[in-house]
């Protein structure tokens, strides 16, 4: 094996399998194939990991680790409202469908709903990249929290809003249209319209409330 | 092959399919384990089905042609208003989840996402069932919709729940909990209560103008 057992061979057969698992699904994708389209020797596979399993694994760990880079940057480098940034993370889904003609979606999704019977460790880092998505949601529903009522539970909402986004790419990559998409985001924009305009109501009172507190008053 | 021709065959070899596929995915049920299961010969299955995309086919057309004994009868039976049997339907699915402690919830969801790559005939199946679905919660809307706002796009609305229904199984059946369940529709509860407000405070003049043409002004 020799030059195939280092950092650029393992990475090289990560992002080769997270690539083919994205576009023919985990079941359907050989080591063989993985190994073939790599352009490496099957020993090298075998030197990182030992079962396909352990490839799944490290790809998993890969979406984890490569969240910022791969999702929120391009959103935050060009939004800075809250609010309007977890509608660009979810118009980046939009791209995707749309530059993949439907073949790629959410790659944790895809995953979540083939492998989530039969690995449990899997299912673990399919959970870790669930909630650290809904965790940066949250965190920007609560910069914009002065804009919602008040009792709105935040990581429920957030949770929500992923649950709509994952529903809806399924129906779009089913249907090879972007209406669904389109659709599902058009009444979760409105229904986040409806709780806004329900906090500025509720809002007003308890600004002047606690005004003492340092709020702003605009 | 003799008596393994008959009608009662093929219905056990579909029966046998749609289970396994349900339990274990398309891509990892083998031909040779739905012959095994359903304890007929290998020459059977091929009578009926040439390749395991007919027998597919024949799985989603069982699914299609059954929503009303499987879905939604059970439903309909104790709840009469309209918008409750939207919701009713929807707990049909959290019963699934609990029932099968998370292996199973959508099977249409499932496959969608496996299969939707590779198999066009599969593909338009898949989406008949959706469209299925969502056209009997629409008409469920349309009975309810004087308590809807007049601007509300019906069949919009009902895509948006069967969005909400998909992606909120995805998360359960990976969380091992109900809780994602439980959350995405008492969110989607909370949007159709703002709207049925909405609705009310909409219809009054529309009903006092209307009140000649037989409305109930209650």
């Amino acid at each position: 094996m020799g030059n195939e057992t280092g950092t650029g061979t393992r990475d090289l057969l990560i992002e080769t399998a997270r690539d083919l698992f994205l576009l023919q699904g985990y079941g359907a994708t050989g080591v063989a194939e993985i190994v073939r389209v790599a352009g490496v020797r099957p020993g090298s596979l075998y030197y990182f990991f030992p079962t396909k399993e352990d490839l799944l694994i490290a790809v998993l760990e890969w979406y984890r680790d490569n969240i910022y880079e791969g999702l929120l940057q391009p959103v935050y480098e060009r939004i800075d409202d809250p609010l309007e940034r977890v509608f660009g993370i979810l118009d980046g889904y939009r791209q995707m469908l749309l530059l993949t003609a439907y073949d790629q979606g959410c790659p944790i999704g895809n995953l979540a709903l083939e492998v989530t019977n039969s690995h449990p460790r899997v299912r673990e880092l399919l959970k870790e990249n669930f909630v650290q998505w809904t965790d940066e949601v949250a965190r920007n529903l609560t910069l914009a929290a002065g804009r919602l009522p008040a009792e709105i539970d935040i990581p429920g909402l957030s949770e929500y809003i992923l649950s709509v986004m994952e529903g809806a790419i399924m129906l779009a990559r089913t249907y090879r249209t972007i209406d669904p998409y389109d659709n599902a985001i058009a009444h979760l924009r409105d229904y986040v319209d409806r709780m806004v305009e329900d906090g500025t109501n509720w809002a007003k009172p308890s600004r002047f409330r606690h005004a003492s507190d340092g709020e702003k008053t605009l």
